[in-house]
């Protein structure tokens, strides 16, 4: 049912859809948001679909809902928060000679904490079951921070390449797995491409638990740990730092770590009166213990930065305190991990093969990229991939965006007569605000119903 | 120069090295901001480079400064306010076979506004004119706005791909031109090998003018306003918006445009008791006049969304008034410009290339992609590339970064012993506090000295 009464009667006209069991593209705007945040439930718990409120956009099995473009099919699945940015994709891609599967608008608020972001997981879970659908966009302004997570590990576990475009947020890097972050509509337009051609990134990732919580980084490098953090902070919570991006990742204590905890031992606080952690590694030996002592500590990262004016042998330094931590904690009944950012060349004096295969006996794992070191961490601490029997989402059913040649039209009548033209069967319901627009009349009416 | 010595003399070390017309690697940190401002002033006015302070790495010639990481000549060219930051893409492009040409490292303040990024303008200049650099990639936390603006600026007309990476900051878009901007350093990695092979957007843009100063952005499509703004907002000022991105971006009075102004007129504030600007334009077209009416603007930007829902002759409804604002505009004896972005299929029911062809009649210059709009408006009212003559900048000859086997050492002795590993000439200077640290003393004795 397409809704597109004034904002103060919409949620109601939608409510009775959903009661009929009809899936609903709610166009108008000003509808409470607490309002949206209890249709999406109600919706969610039938297997029903909310798009909007303030939904402009929305092409499903190839009709278009509301302000849309005549698109080619093609096997790119659209999900946006925002109406033009999806008609962008949709004159882009049409351009491209791609074409789209469906384009699901969801509301501008739908990734707002209160609203929860329910019609984006819908969509998210549509699509990843969809046989039409090969790669998937994501398009809205930056999220609500726990939605960001929830989605993120939503989209990492969608089995299908996912192009996430927040505009105006910084992105927490250049992609990891299948998810890649976009910084316009145009670069989305361009991963999705390219990704379609690749089809890259298909299979979900595999977990592992060591049974800890939280993930303590260690750093000698402050970009490292600065990069580290951004990712981390976007799909883990809670995330401290002594190099806080927001100012709630401020650890109160550099000398205790909390939660998700990610340091750069190269700042001020921790090096006065002391060489630099790439030459010495007494104070990060002495940390990497404390931290190993925490049973609820899961992963510890640390960095190794070779070359020049670095020690001349950091993982003959460390690799005796990982192993240490690795048996201590085993002998405590404990599984332990520790991951290694090994950074350096071949030409390196320190002889990087050698290196690290010091650190690998150790019993770190050894990876040569940032992306990498997170992918291991989220992998072992990160959101696992839910089943939605667990998280008792009633799934839509397919049919909700491929079978959509009838509607029901409420509200602006060129709707009806866009989607006649595109040969659906539209019947145009006569709708009149109750008691005439007398509010006072209607409130008496509908106590008068019950 | 090499100088590594305790923070609080460091400076004084730096200086006598630029009154002797040396170049300085400054390793230490804790010099306060005003005395690293002053110092590079004074080095930007002789042609010579002061590279920190706290600068961890540099790669200059093929010697490496610091922490450094002996990697493989090539022909990518690095700038970096941080250390780790630069070993991170010597070792991913070690690894890539690529290699690099020189890494230049600024400091961690340099790209802040009291320093005003002297050094990366700097770095940017001679990596220009370096024959052996063929794509540049700058990395950095982000730097302050008004940095911002100037550096992209000069990284747009540097005639070379520029990969740009801002670690934590929303970057203004996915790149124009031949400056790319990158989430992460992978990505930055991952840009360079590209732009190195595709050897892409190598010539400077041509820039045109109005002679207004200011563009007016009048659109339907909220997320393409958003887009606009997040992208003009990085390399124009001052900007203003209903909308706004940043605080001081907030337009006081909607009617009323200043400076540069991006209107989303879909927005509340535009539509109440109206129908959307994608339908009904005559709020756009009487802002059209109004904007054209003022003779400080050079260049209006309108959108017009095509396909179902919308309008059925967009062109139709704005082209007349197009046409009346640049003929009134010239009868006044100005040039004005008038750009529209179009995002349609060619499936839509109002025909593209007819809608397209009216607006081009109109005098207007249209666009299919937001980039390409943001291109055309950085040529009209964006920085000009600045002549090193006009801007009174000493170019920094290019043995600086090339011809760098004779160094002088002041400070950590392992840099020297790194160096002449390296096969470089090292003379260690043997440095002691003034006055033995006495500060008393060493006052006493400068005060002599005059």
């Amino acid at each position: 049912m397409v809704v597109s009464v004034p904002g103060r009667y919409a949620a109601d006209v939608a409510e009775e859809a959903l009661d009929l069991g009809r899936n609903v593209f709610l166009y108008s705007d000003n509808v409470p948001v607490d309002r949206e945040a209890s249709l999406k439930r109600k919706a969610r718990d039938r297997g029903l679909l909310v798009l909007g409120p303030d939904c402009g956009t929305a092409v499903l099995g190839g009709t278009g809902f509301g302000f849309s473009n005549r698109t080619r099919r093609g096997r790119i699945g659209l999900i946006g928060a925002s109406g033009t940015g999806l008609q962008a994709l949709l004159s882009y891609l049409d351009g491209d000679e791609a074409g789209i599967s469906h384009a699901i608008g969801t509301g501008g608020r739908d990734l707002s904490a209160a609203v929860g972001g329910i019609t984006a997981s819908q969509a998210l879970d549509l699509l990843r079951r969809d046989e039409d659908t090969d790669v998937l966009v994501l398009v809205s302004k930056p999220p609500a921070p726990e939605v960001t997570r929830r989605l993120l590990g939503e989209a990492r576990a969608a089995g299908k390449p996912v192009i996430v475009c927040f505009l105006g947020a910084a992105p927490p890097g250049g992609g990891w797995g299948n998810v890649w972050f976009a910084n316009s509509l145009e670069e989305a337009r361009g991963y999705a491409l390219k990704a379609l051609q690749e089809r890259v990134g298909a299979s979900p990732p595999t977990t592992f638990s060591t049974g800890g919580r939280w993930v303590r980084g260690l750093f000698s490098g402050g970009t490292l740990a600065l990069e580290i953090l951004l990712c981390l902070g976007a799909v883990l919570t809670p995330v401290y730092s002594n190099i806080p991006v927001t100012a709630d990742q401020r650890l109160p204590d550099p000398l205790k770590s909390q939660g998700h905890t990610i340091l750069d031992l190269g700042a001020d606080e921790f090096t006065v009166g002391r060489l630099h952690p790439m030459m010495d590694f007494d104070l990060r030996l002495r940390r990497l213990r404390q931290e190993a002592a925490d049973p609820e500590v899961a992963l510890i990262l640390l960095d190794v930065v070779l070359g020049d004016g670095a020690h001349a042998d950091p993982a003959g330094e460390l690799a005796p305190g990982i192993e240490r931590a690795l048996t201590e904690a085993r002998a405590a009944g404990r599984e332990l991990a520790v991951a290694v950012l090994l950074i350096g060349t071949a030409a390196d004096p320190q002889d990087l093969q050698e290196q690290s295969a010091t650190l690998e006996r150790s019993g770190a794992r050894v990876v040569r990229t940032v992306g990498e070191l997170v992918e291991h961490t989220w992998r072992c601490v990160g959101e696992r991939p839910r089943d939605p029997a667990e998280t008792a989402l009633a799934p839509v059913p397919l049919e909700a965006i491929r079978d959509t040649r009838a509607v029901i039209n409420v509200g602006i009548e060129t709707f009806a007569a866009s989607l006649a033209a595109q040969g659906a069967e539209v019947v145009q319901v006569d709708w009149r605000p109750p008691a005439g627009g007398n509010e006072k009349m209607a409130a008496l009416l509908a106590r008068m119903k019950r």
